[in-house]
């Protein structure tokens, strides 16, 4: 995937645009988009090494997790005109589950444990796997519309 | 609905299981089944009127809210075998979602405001209200098998 197609990935627009309306003193007013992802949800194998196994979850963590399954909704909404709701359920020893429904219809099942270790090795591993997540939310859709009656 | 039948609703049985589960002390061990159900949801118009419009949640109050939708969820699997789950989603100051899901399909949905005040004006009510998200649940199930695939 190069760099000009992931930087216009629609999933990619969404979530930055929701990171940075978080930034209310202008902090990361001086980092580029892909900077900004990669401070957010990069952890190579070696950051990874220096977490521990067992930690505690914050609320600014899981509300970073979150929104990237906000950018799936947000998107799918975009796309098909249909409102979605993401339901995220989080311990303070990060297990939980993040669901994004459509209707009567999940869309988006993501299961946690430890999710302070939560993080993709490469920034292109985080395009993937929100383009991967909205191409299944279409898909689910599609299945399960003919039963929407 | 008579003292018997809404005894043997099945929503009922199962709540009472969790309740009684979580009594670790034997502290509710001389209360009556109905007695403990409506300590825990039932409130008049008059104890809503000397609850705040505006109050924090507290985690206990957030689980036992939790409870009604795992009864429901519980009852579902014993009669389909199809495994459920329950998220849910709280803030403290009592906004928040809980959803029960079959595989991708929207068994229950169920949008809190003011889930401090989460209460039900008779037992009889409490009763009604789970046998509803179950007969629900069942009729959405039916809906929407078909395009499990």
């Amino acid at each position: 995937m190069s760099e000009v197609e992931t930087q216009n990935s629609p999933f990619t627009e969404e979530l930055i645009r929701q990171l940075r309306a978080t930034d209310q003193f202008g902090n990361w007013s001086k980092m580029s988009d892909e900077e900004l992802l990669v401070k957010k949800y990069v952890k190579t194998k070696e950051d990874l090494k220096s977490l521990p196994i067992i930690a505690d979850i914050d609320e600014m963590l899981i509300g970073e997790i979150k929104m990237i399954f906000k950018a799936v909704a947000l998107q799918f909404e975009r796309k098909t005109g249909v409102m979605c709701n993401v339901v995220m359920e989080m311990s303070h020893e990060g297990f939980g589950r993040c669901i994004v429904i459509a209707g009567r219809i999940v869309l988006v099942d993501k299961y946690f444990k430890d999710a302070h270790r939560f993080s993709f090795r490469t920034i292109e591993k985080l395009y993937e796997e929100g383009d991967k997540y909205l191409a299944t939310s279409f898909k689910t859709y599609e299945q399960y519309k003919p039963c929407i009656g």
